[in-house]
């Protein structure tokens, strides 16, 4: 790896488009960089030049799910409840089309299930992991503040919303069940209930 | 596989036994029957001899999990909120020691993480999440009933815990963060406001 150089911005691009196409067509566990190139118009050994391993590409991958993380998953909105909605859905069934959501959800799910075996991995997945908590707890602190949520602990809140929402993923690609819609629906009661004043 | 002799409970309770203490050492990825045999005082042929494949044995590890679940995981109590707060432990922390159920709620993940590609593993798993659903819609259901809890919905209720539940061992265990002690307090906080009377 070349860590004193800093990667081109397009290259970086191409890469990142490239990983997140090859990681919801064959998973983590069958991904390779060749299969990475592939997906994009550079070659295996750019990428390798530029990230060394496929560990290392994965590492900038999700890092990079965080830039804009913000701008994509929270609908722009003056109302609080709309925007914890349409986070939740956001988290839930993805911005685009129901197969690429679950492909997507399921490479996520193989990647933390190998955290704890890979310290890079474990690293960045907490850096996100709190990124995200802190983006949950502050709609809902926005929401309590313009008094259209109940006065209600906003941390501990968003850390049953996200926890549920991961669980229900992770539930959703490995049974028949339709979890992520379950839980949908269960969280629009419990909102109703908890939250909304 | 010999599918038409039925197992001897010996050998099962053995081979059990030898997969749980193998998948809490080695995890999923790196399983083998040669592995779990050495867990146990029979050797690779008898388990293949009575499962065949690896898979085959996991599949019925998955149902073994079930068996004797309400016993072992809910406590026996006649307070409702004890018994929800016992199960929703045991779930988070496991019966025994941290460490075991850490690399026992790793191996599960990746297991689950394996289901989407792999059939037998998520006709079985649905199975299982199915039954703990019940188990712990039932829980509430009683405290309900009894007048101890609100009256809340209970599936909903506990679709909401039990999916908040398998994300927070998902996140403990793929970030830095004792997530699911956060979840336990954040849970105190939610059943005091939505469920207890």
């Amino acid at each position: 790896m070349h860590s004193d150089e800093s990667i081109p911005d397009m290259i970086e691009k191409k890469a990142m488009k490239a990983t997140h196409k090859a990681l919801c067509k064959y998973g983590y566990a069958d991904l390779t960089m060749k299969k990475i190139a592939d997906e994009s118009d550079r070659c295996k050994s750019t990428f390798h030049y530029h990230y060394d391993t496929k560990e290392n590409l994965l590492v900038n991958f999700i890092q990079y799910l965080l830039d804009g993380f913000e701008k994509r998953m929270v609908p722009e909105t003056e109302d609080p409840l709309k925007k914890l909605n349409g986070f939740i859905d956001r988290m839930l069934f993805g911005l685009g089309d129901e197969e690429t959501a679950e492909s997507f959800h399921t490479a996520l799910i193989e990647i933390r299930s190998q955290a704890p075996y890979n310290e890079k991995f474990r690293g960045q997945i907490t850096k996100n992991d709190e990124y995200i908590l802190h983006i949950t707890t502050n709609i809902i602190q926005e929401g309590i503040e313009k008094g259209r949520f109940k006065n209600t602990d906003p941390k501990n809140t968003a850390i049953v919303i996200l926890s549920a929402i991961y669980g229900a993923r992770a539930r959703h690609i490995s049974t028949d069940r339709n979890a992520t819609e379950e839980l949908r629906t269960a969280l629009d009661w419990i909102l109703d209930e908890l939250i909304v004043k």
